[in-house]
């Protein structure tokens, strides 16, 4: 929640002058986004009466520029095959990406809806459907990115936290190693790949009421397996704040997402150790993130133990029906 | 900059079903306004096409609450009188204050524009007249708040910085003594009085170019001088970067105040005095926040001795012709 860099009146004159949007009429820092500066801009266009509304974003360091390619484009792709999502706008140049104080950036549609602090089943339907759709819509897109937050990626994490793991949690790093030692030698190689989001938390996903109106944020989209990003959806959504798991919203989304995208037998099987792997992913990624945490940053760290209690549950639990879907209407 | 108070979706939809603005379609966090929490609502009223925007308040420690009646009134007031500030909204039972996740809260109307971060003497000249009007609308305003900032306060603050002001400037200590205690001796008694905005820096004024198109943020409106007003505009808008006084900037400010509400012949005298009095305002609350500077607060304090400088300019001024405007074109 911050605006890492300002913007004056005249670089933003100059740089929205590179646009066919009219007149900026009010631009507001956001204090939302731990990763870039983002500014709601309103602009008059000629002759009309009525403000329009878009985002800026300005990359800061956490997004390297070599991926912005990949990102814009796909935002743009999935745009055009129907799913809600930041839209980048073409300057004049038809360019999307420029410089902005000495940053990348680019300016995108506004969504309108708010992030639900407490998901209901009803926004995990439509967020199982907007998952499976966003999954068919990526198919044929041209661009890849591997992901770097995957099984290499966890190993890196852990070895850089491993000394003062304890700090946090006694026998923590020994319960990590033990765990990723478990999902290296079982982790699947042939489930259907394509374009994940791999971070639909609900803060990336706005509603109208229960009706989805957009998925925001796909700063760590890359190639994986589609059911990966599910069971992080299924760990983002579907456990309450005492840490227990919500079976009804886990039904709505896997549902849901089963009626666009029907699972087949791998990955339905597949499901609890996608689970426990992407459970381990933002155990791990908050476990560094605290243990490393500069104490004058604008961000408040969380808690990585919360994805612990997660873990948990997704080592126990017996079989995919544990989630809530039976095989045949998951489609396997 | 900074989030102070989450609101959740439920809190928010509950909180706006109490004012006929529509329905709530989104709801960004601002990242403006160290002192209070600030989101930019969009609603779409019923039958409506484009939504409309709104500011949302929730009022941090840092304003008192038996305030607010004075501030939510003056701002209705102005807004009656033809002054382009923000409007409280009134809700369906009438009332413009009222509670949201336990802190004061209110929905005040959007104003467009940016604040300049480099003002133009054209936007000076816009200031002036606009500080003006304003102090013309408030003469008939029938509340009252004491200016706490004013000589009695800033005692209090140089008595509470004294023992640490060595840590920023050697003989700091004793310069600002040496100025409160002239200033005491020779602070007017009898200059015409009525409500001033008491901290009309830049970032509380917005353009649309270099056209006014609004005046926020009246959190330290007071009755006092309103040639006080003038002389904190002075040192807010008419000095450079580098300390450097920009006197085509202040004549534009003072010319255009006068065309509206006259100087009288005392007003226009004590000028530079009012303008030592501001700038050691200024300088004695930056020194307290600097001193007093919590390491985990999530606003940079600003650097007390720019306006040291601007105190030693008004210091060895010798007449308000210093300023760039005659006796006669002031009125006086």
């Amino acid at each position: 929640m911050a605006v890492y860099t300002e913007v004056s009146d005249e670089e933003l004159q100059d740089f929205a002058a590179q646009y066919d949007l009219g007149e900026v009429v009010s631009c507001k820092g956001i204090a939302e986004g731990v990763e870039n500066t983002n500014y709601l801009l309103h602009t008059l266009p000629a002759g009309g009466s009525a403000p329009d509304s878009y985002i800026l974003t300005l990359y800061e360091k956490r997004v390297s520029p070599e991926d912005l390619p990949f990102f814009l484009g796909l935002l743009e792709h999935l745009a055009a095959h129907g799913i809600t999502c930041p839209t980048p706008i073409h300057g004049r140049d038809g360019a999307t990406l420029r410089q902005l104080c000495g940053k990348p950036a680019v300016i995108v549609s506004f969504l309108s809806g708010m992030w639900p602090k407490h998901g209901t089943p009803q926004q995990c339907a439509a967020l199982g459907t907007a998952l499976a759709q966003m999954h068919v819509a990526g198919a044929d897109f041209d661009m890849h990115r591997a992901n770097d937050m995957s099984i290499d990626g966890w190993r890196k994490l852990l070895d850089a936290s491993r000394a003062r793991a304890h700090e946090i949690q006694s026998d923590l790093a020994k319960t990590l190693s033990a765990e990723l030692d478990y999902l290296s030698a079982s982790w699947p190689q042939d489930l259907p790949k394509g374009i994940i989001h791999a971070d639909l938390f609900p803060d990336n996903v706005f509603f109208l009421g229960d009706q989805l109106s957009g998925l925001i944020d796909f700063y760590f989209a890359c190639d994986d397996f589609l059911t990966y990003d599910l069971a992080i959806c299924l760990n983002a959504w579907c456990f309450e704040a005492d840490g227990s798991f919500n079976i009804t919203k886990a039904r709505s989304l896997l549902r849901h997402y089963a009626e666009v995208r029907p699972l087949n037998t791998a990955e339905f099987a597949a499901l609890p150790l996608l689970a426990r792997g992407s459970a381990l992913r933002f155990l791990l990624t908050r476990l560094y993130d605290k243990l490393h945490h500069d104490e004058s940053a604008l961000v408040q760290p969380k808690d990585p133990l919360e994805f612990l209690v997660r873990l948990r549950f997704h080592q126990q639990v017996e079989g995919p029906g544990a989630y809530g879907l039976d095989e045949e209407l998951a489609g396997a």
